[in-house]
């Protein structure tokens, strides 16, 4: 096609659509939605005749949460990993069986195409006043024996979080700086040129800082709609398209008068249409500030939808929809 | 070049050489070993002028132990997960920390070079005898604190263990099923084709079953210098560079009258050179049939060789070298 823009698109699944509530998260329940999750990506790539290159991203807030507790459980035979490493193993746990998953669900369908997996690095700012205020809640809320065993075991990121009615309990709270740029970017699109499905940016990315000569981890977990946001602007993608569990964004969120909104368009009516809700936090936030930002830097299209809807939101029919 | 195989170089390195004897194996201790170990890959590149196109592997065997375990103590809180899976984390832990290192020393010896990361399966044999008797050592030897917090963790694979003069100690064994297919390869070379220096093939790679149209993850620990051997062949490498903590292989090897072989020949001398000494036990028998079957399988030169000679050994002046 002449429009470079126009069949690469990049797809963001949430970290928590590998471990539902209710889930322990053992591997076979991971591996098993992680199936559901690559299921609607292929029915999707039938009905589109493989016309696009594809690029999955992931979060990894269960899994993350859950390998620094490991970690520091383990400190008094083995030293801990810093919370970067931890995103790195979740990196290699979640690309693993996304890339297994995916694979296997192409060859029963006959699609002739090869995925691969990358480790993806990206550089946050030292600066970023993100460090000072950790708000990005990992893994599970904790009942107070764990929370105990966390607190003895000196996890500083440990902090109270009203839960609603049963009053307070524990989650981890760690920094979200911005993403500023994606490390291994080049490479990712050297993939996608050459015919891959991608998986990559996992948990938002390993978040380094470059200081001189060195590059160095830093202690945070990016928030994976705004990496994805810096990865499919930087490859030149035409659709970025954010999964979540709701249908999409609505107009005055979690209030009586909620309405869906199906199309947003950035230059004209964007903010009127989202109307009054809190956009710094939660999850539905990073996804309007991804969104926004993909089509400000260029991006033809940014979708927000279920899994569900996947086919359907790519045609059109249900979805946000965010356009120039 | 006319020769297609003349050009690319494939360097294994121990997982051991991330974890010295009398080390922890802190974030720190491994990161300062690793920058050791890239900056002679760089010393290296610098002397060659950037003439061969490069791949990186990695053992994980003090890197595994430890995931491993760290799953286990915390496997009342989060389910532990299989073993690889632990190996698909150490290819995220140890990837990474190579990725950044290397680039990091690419950088300051201004080389315009990019360092890429990748998942990487491994195919292995169901029916392979490995899987009845594990033999391979992950992980460090357990004093007998350590030793009961295992076994009242149903650790099935821990074994008692001779460790010399200490009596008897444990060590966890595993199967190391013999690696068939790397089924990454084909993103490996499109990446070496662009130019890019690739780490794969973490840990000797994520052992797979194939059954059917699925493919599942299997409990072992490949031999990381069989899977590069695998690799490298897939891939049409020239020379494989399998570094060790000793000059290269020895003629009675442990016996008094020990010689250093300095050049082997697959046709001729192979079994005279090597005298009488156990190839299919410890960590030389590996690196001696990895380069006999590479060379066997139209590879040019396998060299084994210590990271400090490795300038020197890809010269032909230090190391073990085989021909045809």
């Amino acid at each position: 096609m002449s429009n470079p823009r126009s069949d690469l698109i990049v797809f963001a699944i949430g970290g928590n659509a590998l471990v539902r509530s209710g889930e322990k998260g053992t591997f076979d329940e991971q591996y098993h939605n992680v199936q559901v999750v690559v299921k609607q990506i292929v029915e999707f790539m039938k009905n589109d005749n493989c016309k696009n290159r594809i690029v999955l991203t992931h979060g990894n807030g269960p899994q993350v949460g859950a390998t620094l507790v490991r970690h520091r459980l383990a400190d008094d035979y083995y030293p801990s990993m810093p919370l970067y490493v931890c995103t790195a193993e979740t990196q290699g746990f979640i690309g693993y069986i996304i890339e297994q998953a995916l694979q296997d669900e192409l060859d029963r369908a006959n699609m002739n195409k090869n995925v691969t997996t990358l480790l993806t690095r990206v550089i946050v700012d030292s600066n970023d006043p993100a460090f000072l205020n950790p708000t990005k809640p990992i893994g599970e809320t904790f009942d107070d024996e764990m929370t105990d065993v966390l607190l003895r075991k000196e996890i500083v990121q440990l902090k109270k979080r009203n839960v609603g009615s049963g009053g307070t309990k524990f989650k981890l709270l760690v920094p979200s700086p911005k993403p500023i740029t994606i490390v291994n970017y080049e490479a990712i699109n050297s993939l996608v040129n050459a015919g891959f499905i991608v998986v990559a940016c996992g948990g938002g990315g390993i978040p380094v800082l470059k200081k001189n000569w060195n590059t160095i981890g830093i202690d945070a977990v990016i928030d994976k709609d705004l990496a994805s946001e810096r990865l499919a602007t930087s490859i030149g993608a035409s659709t970025l398209v954010l999964l979540t569990n709701v249908d999409g964004i609505y107009r005055n969120y979690g209030k009586q008068d909620q309405e869906l909104i199906d199309t947003i368009s950035i230059g004209t009516d964007f903010e009127q249409k989202l109307g009054s809700q809190d956009l710094e936090s939660g999850s539905i936030g990073p996804k309007v500030q991804a969104s926004v930002s993909f089509i400000r830097n260029g991006g033809r299209e940014a979708i927000v939808c279920s899994l569900q809807h996947l086919s359907n939101a790519l045609s059109g029919i249900s979805g946000t929809h965010f356009f120039r």
